[in-house]
C-alpha cells in the first residue's frame, strides 16, 4: 500500500495538468446569439434618445443592452466589468 | 505494480476534480482597469462622430474602443465575440 500511496503522489499531478490543458479557454460570450460567427452589433446613433446603457459583459437578457447582470457576473467571479453608458450631455 | 495501477486509477478523477474546483473561475476582462471596482464608461453621445466602435471582449489596447484585438481572442478561444458599432445612418 505504500508503494501504492506514492505511486499515486507521483502521477497525480501529471493527470491534472493533462486534464487542464484538453480545457477549452474560456469563452467571454457564453450565451448572445453561439450560432454566429462573430457578434457585432450595428446601432445607430439617430436610435440613441437621451441615454442608452450597452452590455460588454455578454450575460444580460436584454443584449445589446445592459440589463444589471454584470453585478452578478462580478461578485461570482471577483471581475470588475461593466457597461458602455451613453448620454448627451 | 498491478495494484498501483489500479489504485492510481481509481484516485487520479479525484486528483482532477480537486484541482478543478480550487481554480478560480474565468474573469471577462483580464486587463482594462483592474483596480477598479467596475469599469463603467461614460460616453457624451456628443462626442461619438458620424462613427465610433466600442470594445465589448476586454483585450483592445485603445479601450473603451474596439482595435480588432476580438479577432485574436476569438481565433484563440472558439469565441464570437465583437464590438457595439455606433453609426449615423
Ligand atoms: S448586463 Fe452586461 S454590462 Fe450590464
Ligand atoms: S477589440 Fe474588443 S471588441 Fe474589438
Amino acid at each position: 500500500i505504500l508503494v501504492s500511496i506514492l505511486f499515486y503522489l507521483a502521477l497525480s499531478p501529471l493527470t491534472s495538468l493533462f486534464f487542464t490543458k484538453k480545457k477549452k479557454r474560456p469563452h467571454i460570450n457564453t450565451k448572445v446569439d453561439k450560432d454566429k460567427e462573430k457578434v457585432a452589433t450595428d446601432f445607430p446613433i439617430e436610435d440613441l434618445g437621451d441615454k442608452k446603457v450597452f452590455c460588454r459583459c455578454w450575460k444580460s437578457n436584454k443584449f445589446p443592452l445592459c440589463d444589471g447582470s454584470h453585478n452578478q457576473h462580478n461578485k461570482e467571479t471577483g471581475d470588475n466589468v461593466g457597461p458602455l453608458i451613453l448620454k448627451s450631455s
